[in-house]
């Protein structure tokens, strides 16, 4: 009281705007809080660019969960257009620069960074030809519908076999546009493992995605400027216009110029509470920010809005004197290409041994409801469990409508730590229209569980 | 080895073929599995009666999982029509009479009471009229549709408020039929908190269903032998078909007459191995027995499929010389009733005080997908839990598509006894076709966790 502190957050996205607003909300006038966001948004989701350029979501206005003025609103000094050229940690200072140019020094009391992630770009030739794009940020993706309607392309190739790339392909697919996918990796979803990375395969191709594995891209040939197709070892791939979604690093220069620890790619390093540097008041969430796994115990780098968006409430909790851990993550995800819904958690089948676990795997085959009910769509659920603990490790689906959600039930269960006995008699919900009598979780659990009996 | 021991199992479907399945696939000629099924079908979905009442499943043979056919060729010697009317059990034999009327003794080893539940018929002035149903078996469900298409009924009405109240309401509006819907208790669904049914009760009214609640059927008129009318206190509702759905007990005649203790309304009491009478080799299964409730720690009966089946794997294991525990229940259920999705786990409101908890609830109202994701709908999450231990307690969800699946999150978090803030932190998969990026349930547990805070 009386002492009001100024909090300078760094980035005006999920995580930034998470911790400003819980912050803000808990300690009211006795926080002064700024924010610079050096684009010309607040707080939106990056995860729902696919279904913009898909034609699925109208406006990228839709994909605005805050406005700067909305912040503003709520009492947080949100400066857009403002990018951050440099922190002097031991000043308390940050150096900034407007759209116009203009410089100027503001201090702090706290120091929150949540300078997201960027696009990884590799050093190709031809990489900055017209009609090659990233799908990062809003920006970025208006900049490919623009170019989707100016160029009216034929053939567009997504190079990448994630999440992102199979999203855009998708929206391509969508907007009628002939889409074939290239991917460095054996099959797309190289966090899956190869089996069920070849049924993702097969599910693309159903649905009129052309996929090329094992493909890295060598570089982009063009024609006057313009991207005329892919190169890869074994052929060119035509090209009116491409999207890359080959991964995205932390955007970490600030906080390492600060000398700050990063790790897991250049990610930085936060504890339990999201502090980045206690003495000096230096705090950091979401995408620029390390994490743990629960499963392996490893440092990783999760870029994901949800996560972004926890630790940031943790972040502003533990700002304003409350005493919360972000627990880390499991690594679930998930995702829908076309008619095929796809979900992960925890640990995949080599992941499990090289975390030392003692690693059984099955995969069962069953329908997303009753199999006589109308609309039960083929699934599948691949588990993982530990053979001498019995513990469940892991699960990936894959299936028709309804199959992916399903992998909550094993992401709670991981996060328990319990059985794969647990998961097998846990009182799941049933009845015709949702399920057969044993939850295709269940079926799985149950085919585990015979295996684990030594 | 040597001695083949002799199992008799009385009752065919869910939990005794379950049991006699997983036996004999342990056990192989070590045991002679003889099961007497008093009707004429084995292994069938009761629950899926309401959907081919309803014409969303073409044929009985589709809610069949195994025929009689296809277990005696897994060496399961079923005799069908034949009902067991008497038990021995200091003899070790049970006396059967076939469909022509012919008795005789069968000895055993070990004995399986899987005997189901039966609808129960309140002693009411005309129940006896044509017209009048039941939904309870197959032969149930085939006299209401052929009923259905020779009375070409106008208006319906279903005493019941309960599950199979609501499917059935749902059924009849699905076959163009004016249905009214009563029920003895305040809203539909008692198993719900009051204020979650209240929005049943709407859904219902929403779509086409009449609804009277706090209505107890006192009796029915009928015009020539058959029903007409439904009598409540209030008025005489007009009836050209009805169907009761007032709930089961469990069918434990031969179990008492046995000496067997029997609780929770008439259910069989069992341990957790299903074992009935240890000393005299006699075991229950399926909806004839009790089982305990993990939240109360109560003895209950909660007649479901889902459990049927568990209970019979469980007590076919332990009768061939595993030792696996059936770890109870949570009182998981859901249903929809046209276009809303209803889901429960664990305790409501009331039940958590009753049980000794120091319960606090929250509702919250979010969508099923991202709210700017084409097709997201409405849909509320109730989460209850405890102030002290902060442990969740029990959820109530209602929605649209996609809504009441998300049960299954909350009933793995009831299994491991996880805090508000386990749920609230815990991995769960993102992605706006899924999901806000605060899954529905974790924005629930967030509201509960900041109540929590003394």
């Amino acid at each position: 009281m009386g002492t009001r502190r100024r909090v300078v957050v760094v980035g005006g996205d999920a995580a930034g705007m998470a911790a400003a607003a819980t912050a803000k909300r808990r300690a009211g006038d006795d926080l002064e809080i700024i924010a610079f966001e050096r684009g010309s948004w607040t707080s939106y989701s990056a995860c729902g660019i696919p279904y913009w350029v898909g034609g699925e979501v109208p406006s990228p206005d839709d994909l605005v969960a805050r406005t700067p003025e909305e912040h503003r609103r709520r009492g947080i000094d949100v400066r857009m257009g403002v990018e951050v050229t440099h922190v002097d940690a031991d000043d308390a200072t940050v150096r900034v620069r407007d759209s116009d140019g203009v410089e100027s020094s503001h201090g702090y009391d706290e120091l929150i960074l949540a300078t997201g992630a960027e696009p990884y770009l590799p050093d190709l030739p031809g990489i900055d030809s017209a009609g090659i794009h990233t799908a990062h940020t809003l920006d970025d993706g208006q900049r490919v519908l623009d170019d989707l309607l100016e160029s009216s392309p034929r053939h567009a190739v997504v190079v990448g076999g994630g999440y992102v790339g199979l999203e855009m392909a998708e929206s391509f697919v969508h907007q009628g546009v002939e889409t074939t996918l290239v991917t460095r990796s054996g099959t797309p979803m190289s966090s899956l493992d190869p089996d069920v990375g070849g049924r993702v395969h097969e599910a693309l191709e159903r649905d009129g995605v052309r996929v090329r594995v094992s493909s890295p891209a060598r570089g982009f040939a063009s024609t006057g400027g313009r991207v005329s197709a892919v190169e890869t070892d074994d052929a060119a791939i035509p090209a009116d216009i491409v999207v890359l979604g080959i991964g995205v690093r932390a955007r970490s220069g600030l906080a390492t110029a600060a000398g700050l620890e990063v790790g897991a790619g250049d990610a930085i390093v936060v504890d339990s509470r999201q502090r980045a540097d206690p003495e000096r008041h230096i705090w950091a969430a979401g995408d620029c920010a390390a994490t743990h796994d629960r499963m392996s115990g490893r440092l990783v780098h999760v870029p994901l809005g949800t996560h972004a968006n926890k630790q940031g409430v943790v972040l502003g909790r533990n700002l304003t004197g409350d005493d919360v851990e972000f627990p880390g993550v499991l690594a679930t995800a998930i995702t829908k290409a076309c008619s095929t819904e796809i979900a992960r958690t925890g640990l995949g089948e080599q992941g499990a041994a090289d975390a030392g676990f003692d690693a059984e795997a099955v995969t069962i085959e069953t329908t997303t409801r009753s199999g006589y009910y109308p609309g039960a769509e083929p699934m599948s659920v691949k588990l993982i469990g530990d053979r001498t603990t019995r513990r469940v490790l892991g699960a990936q689906i894959i299936g028709g409508t309804g199959a992916a959600m399903r992998i909550d039930t094993v992401a709670m269960a991981l996060w328990s730590e319990s059985t794969v006995d647990d998961l097998m008699f846990a009182d799941l919900a049933y009845a015709p229209p949702f399920s057969s009598v044993w939850d295709p979780v269940q079926v799985a659990a149950r085919a585990l569980a015979s295996r684990l009996v030594s």
